[in-house]
């Protein structure tokens, strides 16, 4: 935890919204996060919502787009920002926009070059909690996700995954099935490599059909101007999955809205309230 | 109005954000300028906020980082924001952050080589609203006009010199008194020459002191933290200067903030509500 560098602070709705840096040992390199600690972080512990954001963005994209901190304010929540990728020159990467730094996917490369740091389920999962909870005053075990296109997928799957390690997820414009569309191929290719049935691991749609315990409720909203949404996105799969299965989910079609921040920010306060609600007790 | 070129379409808190492209008479060049259109938009006219912003800024900044369209959709508040200077290879420029592109200061330059394209006085207060008036179902005569730091100073100055024009003025950390201040300074030197007694035009604490009609009261913010507070804003002078003529002024000061994006975020919906107030006749 000693090498924890505060990069940015400033005030914001009676909080701070910072931005650290660090050593992590799960990427190899450094990393950079952003933190919203809410006014009541001041005398208390509070709550965390891990934001995981989308290809091609850092830890920037969320705190200063998304308009989170004004609510985050009132219900008391701190919201952690990691970027999407390991980062530098030392760490593999690909001119493509969605492969290599800024395109993480949220997964543990097994892979030659990529299994070298691309270690995000770990990092996101382990290590970030981890630090988290040891340097800023958080109410222990009190976690929830959620995430945008490919952040979305990583909320999804890594709440998935780890029955009781989060107690709320949600997502914007999630990429619910990578194994099935362009980008999720691309990726798991060069990352996982050319056996699929590793891929499985990070499907949302099919690790809701695979759960066998406790079942998450999921909100996710999409917008129906997307411009990656028949290509990439395919919310009813995951809809389809959860009917199978009996998963509960909220799914919320929004007429005119597309892929940006400009969506995000017009729903992020409800789904602030979706995981406050769940996170109060 | 027939060139006016939409580059963008966002749906946002049920309206649209927009960026439209056009060419300017006043400043020759083409000029872009965020607008977001409120719900209510789509049913019947609406009252406009002009948003001038900051040196570096361009029409991007307010409409990303900001946050306001949230409570313009509640409040049924068109935003226009403005590029912050004319733009191109053809308009002269300096490599400096505040001067030449990108820190136009809101004045109609008249030394050379800026009076070719540096008239963002004329741009904001005439063409901007007589093409938006135009284009788009506005409530005639009811504008109101806020801003950050030089667009702060931009806002103050317009409202001071056009009693009737702007029914509310507000501003986040203005460059009060740019004439005494060294961005002014540096500025007005270039742009207006070194005659000190043109600045004066372009100078809120010169203007409120010389203003003989209607008195708009002025509502500004100012962090305490801002790193530019002791060198080129100085809020006292503006206070100081109201104080003497019986100019309104609510200055508030705030503990912590600093000059960027996430202090205007933190107190956005008090000016809109502010200017929604004023708007409402």
């Amino acid at each position: 935890m000693s090498d924890l560098q505060r990069l940015e602070r400033h005030a914001c709705f009676g909080g701070w919204q910072d931005v650290y840096r660090h050593h992590s040992a799960s990427l190899g390199c450094a990393m950079n996060f952003g933190v919203y600690l809410p006014p009541q972080a001041r005398q208390r512990p509070c709550s965390v919502l891990y934001w995981l954001s989308g290809l091609g963005c850092t830890e920037q994209n969320f705190i200063t787009k998304a308009g989170a901190q004004r609510r985050a304010s009132e219900l008391g929540l701190i919201l952690v920002a990691p970027d999407t990728s390991p980062r530098g020159a030392a760490v593999a990467d690909d001119p493509a926009y969605d492969l290599g730094q800024g395109a993480g996917f949220y997964v543990n490369a097994t892979q030659a070059p990529w299994s070298a740091h691309y270690r995000m389920y770990d990092y996101v999962v382990e290590e970030l909690p981890a630090l988290i909870e040891a340097a800023f005053a958080v109410r222990p075990g009190l976690r929830g996700v959620a995430g945008h296109s490919m952040g979305g997928h990583g909320a999804l799957v890594v709440a998935l995954r780890n029955p009781g390690r989060y107690r709320s997820v949600s997502a914007f414009a999630p990429i619910v099935a990578p194994s099935r569309v362009p980008w999720g191929e691309k990726a798991f290719s060069a990352y996982l490599g050319s056996d699929r049935t590793t891929w499985a691991a990070y499907d949302a749609v099919a690790l809701v059909q695979q759960a066998t315990g406790e079942r998450l409720p999921l909100l996710v909203d999409q917008g129906e101007a997307d411009e990656f949404l028949g290509r990439e996105l395919h919310p009813e799969w995951l809809q389809q999955a959860c009917a199978l299965v009996g998963h509960p989910l909220t799914l919320r079609r929004h007429a005119e809205y597309d892929h940006g921040y400009y969506f995000v920010a017009s729903f992020i306060d409800d789904h602030l309230d979706w995981h406050a609600r769940a996170l109060a007790g």
